[in-house]
C-alpha cells in the first residue's frame, strides 16, 4: 500500500466536518439548525432558476471556454459599470467554478513553492490549507482590534520583520470571514499601495459584496488595477451549490490564468453560467434577502452578549457572528460538537479560522432564515448553563 | 506590476483554444463542425434531466458533503456491483468536480513536489500540465506499437533506468486519449503488480469506460484495491458541462482525500450530483448513443486513410481518431488553424498529446451527430490537395 504525501496532511475544514456531521443528523430525522456553514437558505433568484431550466429544455450542457462564456464575461463586466461605476474589459473577467477555484487559479499564477503569502488572522480556513497543499508559506498576520481586524502596511510590515522573509503576496478579505469586518477605501489604498511598491501580488476577497451593513464596502478596483480580485455568486446571489464565481484579472494576467484554468478545470459548469448571468439582474430579490439577513444580524448583536456569547469583531459584513465562547469552553472543537448533539444547532468551532486562539471562539452564520434563527437562538438560550 | 509565476508556464491546452476559435467563429456565424473536444453533441439522458428539472422546482443548490451526497456515492457503488460485478464501500466513492478535480485531488494527495510520475505518450495533455503545475516530475513514456500502445513493466522498468530516478506514481488511461488503446485485464494486472511491489501509486483513468468498441474493457479495481480510480460522467453519460465525476479509494486514503477536497472545492455542484445518480440508470439511452459513434468510427476508419491520413494507434476505445498528417504538413498546429479557417472543421493538434511527435499528429473527436462526420469529411476530402 502506497502512503499519502506529506502535503495531505492539511487540516480538515472544520466548518464541512460539522456540516457532514449535521447531515448525517438531519437524515436520521433530528430538526437541525444549521449555522455552521456559510451559505444562504433561500435558493437561487427565480430568474436563475428560469433561465436554467430554459436551458435544459432546448439543450446540451457543454464545456465552454476555460475563463467562461463570453456572455457571461460581458454581463459580469456590466455588472462593475452598474454597481461600481467601473469600466473594465470583458477579456480581464475569468468565470471560476465557485472562488474555491479562483483561489487556487491565482496561487499557482502568481506564486511558486516557499514563497510567502500573507492573510489575515482569524481568516477564511481553505486559504490557509490551499497554501500550504501547493507549497506557500503562510504568514498569518494577527487582525485584532489595533490593526481594526484587517491588515495594514503597519502589520504587514511587522509580520515581514518578524519572518525574516519578504511577502511575495497579500491576501484580504472584506466584507471578512468570519470576523465581519468591511475595510474601506482609505485603508484599501494604503494596503494596495504598500503591495506596488513591493511587488507583492494583491488578491483582494470580494465574496461578501452586496452583504455589507455598516461600513464602506470597496472594490480593491477602485484603487488599483494590479490587484486579482476574486469573487462568487455564492453568497449574495444565494449559489453555493451551483459552484460558480468570476476573477477580474489584470490585463497581463489573463492568458497565464488561462493557461492554467484550461488543464486543471476545464470549463466553470456551464448550467451554473447561464443561471448566474441571470442572477446578475435580480437584486431587487436579492435585496429582499438581506433586509432578512439584517434582521437575524440584529436578533444575534442583541441576544448572544446577553447569554455571555460576547460579538469578537466587527460583524459590519458578511453574514457572520464571530462570538468569544471562553465563558463556557476552552475547548471550541468539543464545544461545537456538544451543541449539534445536545440541542441539533451546527455552528463552526473557531479553530477553522484561527489556529492560534480558536479554541475559545465559535463562528455562527446567519444566513439562515428569520425563523430559524429565532429557534436556534432559543435552544443556546436554553442549553448554556 | 507583479509577474506571474515559473510554474504558470505550463504548456496551453491547445485543444481548448481552438474551442475557443471554434466558438468565436461559430457565434460569427461560419458553420463549424467540431472534432476537437472531446464532448458528445446530445444532451445528458433524459432522466438526468428530469432530475435537475424536479430538483430546481423544489429546492434550493447548496453545498453538499465535500465527498458527495450520500445518495449518489451509494448509486456509484452499486454501478460497480451491476456493472463489474465487484462490491465495494460507498465510503470509498469520492465525487468529484469532473474527473479534472480528480487528478488535482490524487496528485496533491499522493505525491510531494520533485516526485517523478509516468504517464504516456500520446496522453491527456492535462496531466502533464498539472503535474507540473503542481511540481511533479513528468516521465513521459513513449507508449507505440511495440508496446501495444500502452504501459508495460518494460517499458516502465527502461523510463526509470533512463531518467536515473524511482518513479512514485504511474498513472494509465483505458481506453486511452487520444490512442483509444484498451488496455486489457493481463496487462492491466501486470502493470498493477508492477506498482505494488515498487510502492508506486497506481492511478487508472477509466473515465472513457463504456466506449469500448473492440478488446477487453477492465477496471482497474478487478486486478486490485491499493489503485485510485478516476471516473466521470462526461463521456459515456454526455454529461461535460456538468463538471461532475469520481474517484474510487482505497479505504484509508479516504480521509486525507477528503481534507484536500473540503479546502480546494468545497463541494461538486449539487444539481449535477442530483443529475448524475439519474444518469447511472439510463443505460438503455446512452447505448443508442454508443452505437452511432461506432457507425462516426466504421466511417473514419474507412475514409480518413482514403484520403491519406492513417490511423495512428489502434482506435479501440474512447472517440478519437488518431491520425499521421505527415502527409500534408508538419506543423499539425498551422494545419489545425487552416481547417478551421478554410473549411470551418476543427480538430486538436497533436502537439497537445504528444510534444516529440505531435507536430504530424491530430486528433479527431468523432463523439459528434453522425451528419456532422459525413460533412465533416467531405469537407476535409474536397480540402486536402
Amino acid at each position: 500500500m502506497t502512503s499519502l504525501s506529506k502535503r495531505s496532511a492539511v487540516e480538515p475544514f472544520h466548518a464541512m466536518d460539522v456540516l457532514a456531521e449535521a447531515t448525517k443528523r438531519r437524515e436520521a430525522g433530528y430538526p437541525v439548525i444549521s449555522m455552521a456553514v456559510g451559505q444562504p437558505s433561500r435558493p437561487a433568484p427565480q430568474a436563475a432558476l428560469e433561465a436554467a431550466r430554459a436551458a435544459l429544455e432546448h439543450g446540451r450542457v457543454g464545456y465552454t471556454d476555460a475563463l467562461g462564456t463570453s456572455s457571461l464575461r460581458l454581463a459580469i463586466a456590466k455588472h462593475y459599470v452598474s454597481r461600481y461605476g467601473i469600466e473594465i474589459e470583458p477579456r480581464r473577467i475569468a468565470v471560476t467554478t465557485g472562488s474555491s477555484a479562483g483561489f487556487n487559479l491565482a496561487f499557482l499564477a502568481l506564486f511558486d513553492p516557499g514563497d510567502c503569502v500573507a492573510i489575515a488572522r482569524p481568516g477564511y480556513p481553505a486559504y490557509r490549507n490551499i497554501l500550504a497543499a501547493l507549497g506557500l508559506e503562510v504568514i498569518e498576520v494577527e487582525a485584532d482590534a489595533e490593526s481594526g481586524f484587517t491588515l495594514t502596511p503597519e502589520n504587514l510590515t511587522a509580520a515581514e520583520r518578524k519572518a525574516g522573509r519578504s511577502l511575495k503576496g497579500v491576501l484580504l478579505a472584506s466584507p471578512a470571514n468570519p470576523t465581519g469586518t468591511v475595510t474601506g477605501k482609505a485603508r484599501l489604498k494604503a494596503l494596495a499601495d504598500y503591495c506596488r511598491e513591493r511587488e507583492i501580488a494583491f488578491i483582494s476577497d470580494e465574496i461578501y459584496h452586496g452583504l455589507t451593513f455598516a461600513g464602506e464596502e470597496t472594490t480593491a478596483l477602485s484603487v488599483t488595477d494590479d490587484a486579482v480580485i476574486i469573487n462568487s455568486f455564492s453568497k449574495y446571489y444565494c449559489m453555493t451549490g451551483w459552484r460558480i464565481g468570476w476573477m477580474v484579472l489584470p490585463e497581463d494576467h489573463v492568458r497565464g490564468f488561462e493557461r492554467i484554468a484550461q488543464s486543471l478545470y476545464i470549463s466553470p459548469p456551464e448550467l451554473s453560467q447561464i443561471a448566474a448571468e441571470a442572477a446578475l439582474g435580480a437584486e431587487a430579490e436579492l435585496d429582499i434577502y438581506k433586509a432578512s439577513y439584517a434582521t437575524n444580524r440584529d436578533l444575534l448583536l442583541k441576544r448572544l452578549p446577553e447569554m455571555g456569547l460576547a460579538i469578537a469583531s466587527p460583524m459590519d459584513g458578511a453574514f457572520y457572528a464571530y462570538v468569544d465562547v471562553s465563558h463556557f469552553t476552552n475547548d471550541s472543537m468539543a464545544f461545537a460538537r456538544r451543541m449539534l448533539a445536545e440541542i441539533n444547532v451546527a455552528a463552526t468551532p473557531g479553530f477553522d479560522f484561527d489556529p492560534v486562539e480558536g479554541n475559545r471562539t465559535m463562528r455562527f452564520s446567519y444566513a439562515g432564515s428569520e425563523s430559524d434563527m429565532v429557534e436556534a437562538v432559543e435552544r443556546i438560550a436554553r442549553w448554556l448553563p
